[in-house]
């Protein structure tokens, strides 16, 4: 039977939010696919293409249509979706941020962002710039929030320092990032008014 | 002859410097300081222990006084140290991250801009926040640039996709990243002032 590109990215993604990015490796894939390594070359010339189409996959819904019509309120809803796309999956974010910094997704997610600063009123330039610094942060914290569920479901964690504990959710902490970053974004816009 | 705390440190901080965070292990620190494995535990009761404690020696200038008055120049000085910090050791924003995670570091990086944010006039909870937002922005930013310029440097990057051909320079991103937050502060601060 002809194994598809699909059922490749489907194993890889299985083992992943079963045992982490650690054990995902080529071979254990092909082996729990039944097929031999090489098989899994014909579609993923090695493994940073396939993390990175983990990636694109992940992250394949976060620039569909928004009701939102403000630019913050866009702005922090495709933020949002990035988060909650990352968290889907064990290690998601070390995952995007390993893709991201090979330059191999090509998913949008990044420009999105982008283009969202641009519509605020933002020069190009600049929401390039912004979209880095957001998509930034977005990783850190939410790269923080999953070691931290990790380390904790492992034990590895004292009882006060469980996620469990912490008196802001990570939710609250990253609405509160988000809002001093399009707060950011505001008074740029109005400094430009302004000059 | 003793083996010292500050032995089994600095060797351990050569092997990440040489070979990356990845070939850390007790047992090759232990060969490299030519000693038994069990004379570290003695040390350090396990890795998490010791990556924090490199972790706390790569920040230990963080906070040192600074010649800047002004909190908006105090904030930004800070940030700027923490990723120099970050930036002087291979891996260095990866160890930190996790050390961050595992609530083992002692250092007060992340306090000493939450202090600049209260200076700042910012109330307590929203510094703390402040901070964490700061500090997920700098480990973000950094482990990327850390990531790339390890992946450049073994050939894992195509020509185009090489940090040396960004147009914006790491520290000049870096900036903006900062400007973009030093700016969401400053209008919390407006708002409260007309609250």
């Amino acid at each position: 039977m002809q194994l598809r590109r699909g059922d490749v990215l489907g194993g890889a993604i299985a083992i992943l939010d079963e045992y982490g990015l650690g054990d995902l490796t080529m071979r254990r894939l092909a082996t729990s696919l039944g097929v031999q390594p090489g098989a899994l070359y014909w579609h993923f010339p090695n493994k940073q293409t396939l993390l990175a189409a983990i990636t694109d996959q992940m992250l394949d819904r976060v620039s569909a249509p928004l009701d939102a019509r403000d630019w913050d309120a866009r702005l922090a809803a495709f933020a949002h979706r990035i988060r909650d796309a990352l968290l889907a999956h064990r290690d998601g974010a070390e995952l995007a941020a390993a893709s991201y910094s090979a330059r191999l997704a090509t998913n949008d997610a990044r420009d999105t962002l982008a283009d969202a600063c641009v519509a605020a009123g933002l020069p190009g330039d600049e929401s390039e710039l912004a979209a880095d610094t957001l998509l930034y942060y977005i990783l850190g914290q939410t790269m923080d929030e999953q070691s931290r569920m990790q380390m904790d479901s492992h034990g590895a964690l004292t009882e006060d320092a469980s996620p469990l504990y912490d008196i802001t959710s990570g939710t609250a902490r990253f609405d509160y990032g988000l809002s001093l970053f399009v707060d950011g974004v505001r008074s740029r816009l109005h400094a430009a008014i302004q000059d």
